[in-house]
């Protein structure tokens, strides 16, 4: 991290007013109470105010509404301009350089678009494409006649099974499985007999893709995950689901055979949904919720099995004043056997 | 998907009954609502019904008791006739050519069957065994005395620890790991000692494995999966867990240790278990259960703690109807008064 | 398995007291239920018992205070006695002698210790660092500047991003993935943007990681896991969680973002933390519980959302007891409807 840069850069790079010296050095991006002299910090949270007295940090973007007397840059979103400047002393991920690693095995068949990296020990299958600039870091399996579009990053040990479809600046991290088989199986009596799984999956463009995630191939037709969709690490995607675009959906999640979410959703942590369910735009999925029937266009459901978030709400009230009812109860009997005894 | 086949040729081959003209000319499979006039569609869900009439399939596999006048082979079973005509216009996988890839690693000291496929960046240490058949897509490791049986696919990036054994006609799906450390320590005042865990899996026949789970090797003696069952994603078994034959297991669930599943137990998606448990066989566990006794065979069990299914069911209409009871409540209370003050 | 051991040996090793013959030769350990002659066996929960009357094992290291009249060791901590004597039989797992591959890739500005093992198809970069004694099994990959400390054990297929810290004595086992971007995004009307994610992982000496887990590093600053923790397969730890020292973490755990788990917790299977939380040293959070709070020192907490244990329990009695408060109510009305129309 030897970048070094002026306040006053920093203040034109982000278009904030900047209050304090111009030349004051920065050379790094810290949190609040980890920062010195050298670091920028944010105030994005107003639960960190109390931070503020303490922090060490040569300078801080932080909203005009909030009162501090040190040098800092004045914005309306701090935190959306703390990330330009995070940009700036980023240590640069260290992808290989374009090209193919000699120890790398790229099919004569696939096609590669330029300044595509493939690093050392991948397989790229014969068909396959990569468009410009699409790196693979090491150890990543792409199958044959699999489509990746341009710029993409995928990080080591991520297979990509044959004949599905990436769109452009995709991000997969480590260990995700992207068109294993999905899990369909006949009853024989009480035996079961393989579907043939003969499917694809299209990830469209923008998706970023969580650490061992399994996102399945379709049985027939596709799985789909929509442009700019989030999905953070270990989450679960069977066969032929669509999910919509702006999705996010946070670890340890799975959804289940042929359901469609539809866009701008939010899935909580650990939370499964039935199959062949629909869940409108702008829903919300609890954490750990268990959602088995469909949930309407910005639904909040929560719970297991899931409902509407407030009458769960209601429910989980009503339980802890059980003892309670259980009491009066009681009190009334005695008061009713007093007046029976009259 | 170049192979053609006439209506004639997939009744034949399904021993259906062909309804239209018999040189119809069928070049895929595909769902109802997606397939064109050169695919052939099925109908086994009765809900799709209302699809049939804007279908624009060129042939539909269908049951004789329902309505449908275009062409169609009629069939009491029509997903399971359906899937032989999937297995006929299924792209082959693409598995390399049986032989050991040049960029393999395979100690000499390794016993290899005839057609045995060794993908690149594969490891196969000494003393391990592959029958015949069998296949290794790419960076796959199999440690040191495993023995697999034969026509087994491996699928990229699985890791077979050393030791452990696998029938015939296995799958298993990426990044799968097998014979990893059970998860065995003994406090030692505030901190833990491992306990070594020496013991093995073992993988009986035609068991399909899914993409990312942990199969953890016995402390001593072995973990085991029975013959035919199939497991989803992301599933964890535990050390000393025995699963019976024919056993459905759904993504993301887990077993404790030396829990114990019979056959043809159904395991829904998220479920847990404590361990050193006995379910019994045929048993349902619900998705997102939390199994913390034995279950007993055909026992159909949900919710946290889980119980049986229709006892779960009866309290959770208990609790939607508390709202009503403490109305009730109340109300008695106010009649009780008036006839108190009387 | 071709060690063997006199009992008298064994006994010297254990320091425990020999009742039988010294010469007896032990060549493995095993369960009660599967031990022959050769090999010995031990009892340290007495709900096996009943198994000692059928055991076949040549000696059974047990407590003084059990009446077993066949060859025995006596020992206060059996379990504890027989780990050591597990020791000395347990195969020696098949690390590949130290020295690099031939077919790893080792970037020049890597610093190796002595003795270093790095398998085929690793991938270790610049600046990165492997201490003394420290072993790549096969697969792994090491980012650029990540520093491992002495004898560490890195399974095949782990995955461990640039710039993060191992200390000495870790364990990884296969499938993990330590160092993937944190799960960061700011919505701008309907879209996100990507938070860098520029912070590390820090994971502490003698912490041992299960199959499949994966840990993602920090925003800014670190996320870290303490001495001697060890976590199960397939958990999610979020950027920028803490973990104490000498914690247990079960299989399929998750913990969100920035929340700090104290020293000696015990995280059930299953169980989740909403982010920003902390839990206190010594804590207990229950299998499958949903943590939203806060949770002190030495507590207990289950359920969804979870609270205390004993109330959770509590509240799931009183639910039990729904039917017979409701059908009190009804018995109550009519009591009181005979007593109004006198």
């Amino acid at each position: 991290m030897s970048v070094q840069k002026t306040l006053k850069e920093l203040a034109e790079l982000t278009g904030t007013e900047l209050i304090g010296s111009p030349d004051i050095i920065i050379s790094g991006v810290k949190a609040l109470n980890s920062a010195g002299p050298e670091a920028i910090s944010f105030l994005a949270d107003k639960k960190k105010i109390p931070q503020l007295a303490a922090t060490q940090a040569g300078a801080v973007v932080i909203s005009p509404d909030i009162s501090y007397d040190r040098p800092r840059l004045l914005s309306r979103r701090p935190y959306q301009d703390f990330i330009k400047i995070v940009d700036v002393f980023a240590p640069s991920l260290p992808w290989p350089e374009p090209g193919i690693h000699n120890q790398a095995v790229v099919s004569p068949g696939a096609k590669l678009g330029k300044n595509v990296t493939v690093g050392p020990f991948c397989v790229v299958g014969a068909g396959a494409e990569l468009g410009e600039g699409t790196r693979l870091a090491a150890q990543v399996f792409v199958g044959e006649n699999t489509v990746i579009g341009r710029d993409c990053q995928i990080f080591p040990g991520v297979v990509l099974r044959e004949r599905i479809s990436l769109g452009d600046r995709v991000i997969i991290h480590p260990g995700a499985v992207v068109g294993a088989d999905g899990f369909g199986f006949l009853p024989e009596g009480e035996r079961y007999t393989k579907i043939p799984q003969i499917g694809t999956v299209v990830i469209e463009d923008e998706v970023e893709i969580g650490a061992n995630v399994t996102i399945d191939r379709a049985a027939l037709g596709e799985t789909r995950i929509g442009r700019g969709s989030k999905l953070d690490n270990l989450i679960m995607i069977a066969h032929n689901v669509v999910i919509g675009p702006d999705t996010v959906m946070a670890g340890q999640c799975g959804i289940s055979g042929s359901t469609r979410l539809g866009k701008h959703v939010m899935v909580g942590g650990q939370a499964g949904t039935g199959g062949h369910l629909e869940i409108g735009d702008g829903a919300i999925l609890g954490g750990q919720s268990g959602v088995m029937n469909n949930v309407k266009a910005g639904e909040f459901v929560s719970g297991y099995p899931a409902q509407a978030h407030p009458k769960a709400m209601r429910q989980l009230g009503e339980i802890a004043r059980l003892p309670k009812l259980r009491k009066k109860v009681r009190e009334l009997e005695a008061r009713l056997q007093r007046l029976e005894s009259k």
